[in-house]
């Protein structure tokens, strides 16, 4: 589980504080905390049947600052580019991988505003820099429940991932494919689809077209199966 | 605008279709599709105030064969991590990178399933491949609008963006550090915090300290001022 403290500042709609909790569910973050909720709001989604044991063990705060109290790192976040210049903005993609080295060694904590207002200014002067979903300006902000979901996919993100595995299928053998062109020549001959005169460059062209294929070693069976009835149907 | 095709199979929420097209618009995506929506749904859906461009412009396909019909590469999604051995199965953050590349010469569709049973066997015999979004399995499915969300997310994202950035604040030169470390070992003297006979190793202490804050040129004046208003008072 990720130590990651999640806060939402005064968030006023049940099903975003249920969606927060679900996506915090999903990657595998535990630590729910809530600033002054609207209090209908928050029992409400507590009954939601997705991320009980988020839910459950989230805990509210009367203010921003006891609820980051035990942290060593705050971080703010917030959908406009330029609002905030006494404040470092950093786009999620380094902001995700700096909270994630951070969390190593330090509690860490993340904060989301209302849905209506997001961040105050009073709520950024606790937060030692501020960090951007790099989203289209001219659309606003996102919402809660999405934008949660996007930090916290990036913080667990691992960019090894990105890299292609080695190919774990099986590539059909030259043989199997050398098998495969002859039966199929045959079958196109057989069905009047070539004549011998022309057989030899398009023999080769079937042979290309085999192997463009880029068969594993399981559907050139296949392909070897059907075929294979086909031509039987054709000779009897 | 991002040219990929976001296909919704058989979506029954409303909400969910909203915020589908609202991540769409967040992270710059216009093309949406439906699937068989749940035709009260999708009405509904429409009238949402967010994401209106999106949602106008959506299209409505009575089968997932005529909704991905004109794209090159059919991709779907899954929450589960061993279901279909027949089709590829990678992670969003090589999946992702391989949709980028594709895009660049070809249409593409990425497919979503329905809320409560994710995409079936037989729409999955579309796909090209499957992507999953690397969540804890245990949780189960991930909420539609959340998913779609951290995948165009991901699509979007800019590798580059995860590097520090040349650092943009401008750091306090040698000479204010220096005029602050004098001016707050004097307020110190004078508040009684350091005696005359201790100065030698304290200096040292508060050079070292004041370097510790790692001021920028704006807040080392900020310092210089306030000290000079409490050195100010202290003296008269």
């Amino acid at each position: 589980m990720n130590p990651l403290r999640v806060v939402l500042v005064s968030p006023r709609n049940p099903l975003n504080i249920g969606a927060a909790a679900r996506a915090m569910s999903n990657f595998g973050f535990m630590e729910l905390r809530l600033v002054n909720p609207y209090e209908v709001a928050f029992r409400e989604a507590r009954s939601a049947v997705k991320a009980q044991q988020v839910l459950q063990a989230a805990r509210e705060f009367p203010t921003l600052a006891e609820a980051v109290a035990d942290c060593a790192l705050v971080v703010g976040t917030t959908s406009k580019g330029h609002r905030a210049l006494e404040h470092p903005l950093r786009r999620l993609e380094l902001g995700g991988r700096l909270i994630t080295k951070k969390l190593a060694s330090m509690p860490v904590a993340l904060l989301f505003g209302s849905e209506k207002f997001g961040l105050t200014n009073h709520d950024m002067s606790y937060c030692h820099w501020l960090m951007r979903i790099p989203s289209r300006e001219e659309h606003g902000s996102m919402n809660l429940g999405q934008a949660v979901a996007v930090c916290l996919y990036e913080i667990i993100r691992n960019p090894a991932a990105a890299k292609a595995a080695p190919g774990l299928r099986r590539a059909a053998k030259a043989e199997d494919l050398d098998r495969l062109t002859t039966l199929l020549e045959e079958v196109l001959e057989r069905s009047g689809y070539v004549h011998a005169g022309v057989e030899g460059s398009t023999s080769m062209k079937i042979r290309r077209l085999v192997r463009r294929m880029d068969l594993t070693a399981h559907d050139a069976e296949v392909w070897l199966g059907m075929l294979r009835q086909i031509l039987w149907k054709l000779v009897s």
